[in-house]
């Protein structure tokens, strides 16, 4: 019998793990700095009001049961009106997920058929290019900017005739860029899309870790669409309160909603019940959530400024970022000539005993049509929000012992 | 712009809800009898023990992080090797999942492609048959008998050239219709499933919940592979800590579970690491576990078999029913010549406010090659689980005062 037949097309080409190895086998006895994390700060989680939070829902016999129990696909109640309230939309707009990735998953499952073809920014969150191949789409690319994709290169590929059964955005505190869209940016993509007839991913998980000024949100009319709307928001309490939660939310159509709703009770039925009671008992506390999120505003601000700082003292001009406004990550250009899949590039680091994430980790592998299309390969990511600013600079200095003279 | 372009074949065909709806308004004042319940009882589940397992987690510096951030698609190892040595097979076979749903879904999205053709017992789990349909399948059904489908039949179809991508089966307390099957019955089918090259999704939530003899398991050779195996054994602790849990587990071949995991990392990452702390927190105290089965073996039986004995008051000889040897429900052979799908039958319960699931639910819409095919709305099931024995006793009176003389 033949073994590879026993599997369908998507088990067969899984291909490559979505972030891209490096090394980890060192010289030497410094520990290990590593700087690719994507998750918030132990120090920050008020692990205390995790535990009372729960301990209520579990004494009271109005939610215990429910708590361990069967669930709406669409989420609880409770916290759907929390999150419709918190996020100023109707409660038929919000489906509750498991996480961002969830959400990003059932949009492509209520959007894409084989053959569809995904517009993406490059560098973009790879994880979301494997759900879109494996929905059997085609990828196309388009440059990200400051400021985000350049709008009039997409309308001038519109007018030419291409057409993207969807744009997939990460418009606020992108992963890994860092770039930040505007409220007339949001608003111009929206009506490109209504005009084209495609659907607009704009997945948000950064959206509230913003260190001095909240970023623009999407019209109004697009959120609060009964019927229709090019819209789907990907929100997560993952960055806020802990993935290991699985609780987020997509803000669609309540039409679309319903659709995702229906898709996900046969992937998994629901949501984690008793997270889900969890999470709206800790919302219910006035402030409560608020207070949390300017800590964490104020940790991971100081965190990306210190990273900052070190990178400038140990690299002065030899490298190119902007300084992060938000979210966990620093996009760093490499020093010229210096290319992360290099395997001498890869020894330096190793031998420095530092990790971060490749930046041609966030490249399709294969290039869509914008003829400005890179590998990134002379970029990595650097995730600060993890790590104390002591070993920040570590890492930094380390980065900078490992990579100046190297080119 | 054409609305119902802009979603996917899905999003556009998602066809009715997998539990066909029953009249609720109902006259008189008589409290509801719901009877249409899949879930554990509530005065069995052990929420003190809840509440400290996650107090004892969260507590922890080992494990208070770990359990709100990112962990493994496969699951946590603490977990991974409970649940592997509870079941009597290595780690590497083990596959955490949300509920035993998203292991059917991932189990399906590992081996179905567009256009093959799932073969399915029925009466079946509708739920499966729209994760089936979904993924692209064609469904070809053959009927249940006691003791699981008739394995002559099979082979008999087989012969014939018939070929199936995969044959879905709830081996042991079937839902609805309870049955058992034989380790003989086990270990043919498998037999079969090699010789002609299916794989076998063996659906199995109500396996522990066995009233005076535990069923049967496959063979160790099925369940040990590492390379391949045709066996996806499907398990969940939603039946004995609760599905809010959300937290079950497929047993495959380490291969197959390896393509599950990476499928899964771009589904939703991973399951609730908070929940599966809990559990595997939860599972480290000797005996705690065992004997929480047992009370809730006891339980189960007690309320089966209270609900058996007033129907067979209430209904003498016209209705036809095994007594459940195990599980959360009795499948109701309705009196000669009554039909749930007729709007008097629906009438004469809503008139006796009492809710049961139509046999019709737990048929594939389009009917198979199997000649035998039904439509089983000449049955209903009953759930015992959640009701207090008064309360299915209750529930039985009003059925038959319902559908008595009715026919």
């Amino acid at each position: 019998m033949s073994i590879p037949a026993a599997y369908s097309h998507i088990a067969s080409n899984l291909g490559a793990p979505p972030f891209l190895p490096l090394k980890r086998d060192h010289v030497g006895d410094a520990p290990l700095v590593n700087l690719t994390g994507g998750v918030p700060a132990d120090d920050i989680l008020p692990y205390e009001s995790y535990q009372k939070a729960i301990g209520r829902v579990l004494e009271d016999s109005d939610t215990a049961f429910p708590a361990v129990s069967y669930v709406s696909p669409f989420g609880i109640q409770r916290l759907r009106e929390q999150v419709a309230h918190w996020r100023e939309v109707p409660v038929e707009n919000v489906l509750i997920t498991n996480g961002a990735m969830n959400g990003i998953f059932l949009a492509a499952q209520t959007l894409i058929d084989p053959g569809d073809t995904v517009l993406v920014e490059t560098p973009t969150f790879p994880y979301a290019l494997n759900i879109f191949r494996r929905a059997g789409a085609r990828l196309e690319s388009i440059a990200l900017r400051a400021g985000g994709i350049d709008l009039n290169e997409l309308e001038q590929r519109l007018r030419e005739g291409r057409r993207y059964k969807l744009f997939y955005t990460i418009p606020d505190f992108q992963n890994p860029a860092g770039t930040l869209t505007s409220a007339e940016h949001k608003s111009r993509l929206l009506a490109l899309a209504d005009r084209y007839g495609f659907a607009v991913i704009a997945d948000n998980p950064y959206r509230e870790l913003w260190f001095d000024h909240e970023p623009d949100g999407f019209p109004d009319d697009y959120r609060h669409a009964e019927r229709y709307s090019p819209l789907y928001e990907i929100g997560t309490f993952s960055k806020t309160l802990g993935p290991g939660w699985r609780v987020g939310w997509t803000v669609a159509s309540s039409d679309a909603v319903r659709r995702m709703g229906a898709i996900r009770a046969c992937v998994d039925g629901n949501s984690t019940a008793l997270g889900q009671y969890a999470i709206s008992c800790l919302l219910q506390e006035p402030q409560w959530f608020e207070r949390l999120l300017e800590a964490e505003r104020a940790l991971y601000r100081g965190r990306a400024r210190a990273l900052a700082s070190a990178l400038r003292a140990g690299f002065g001009d030899a490298v190119a970022f902007d300084e992060p406004l938000g979210g966990f990550f620093l996009w760093l250009g490499l020093p010229q000539g210096i290319r992360i899949d290099d395997p001498h590039v890869q020894d330096a680091l190793a031998q420095q005993n530092v990790l971060v994430t490749r930046g041609d980790s966030f490249a399709p592998e294969q290039p869509g049509r914008d003829p400005a299309h890179r590998d990134y390969a002379d970029h990595v990511r650097i995730g600060f929000s993890a790590l104390p600013e002591r070993d920040l600079r570590e890492g930094a200095d380390r980065l900078a012992a490992a990579l100046i003279g190297l080119a």
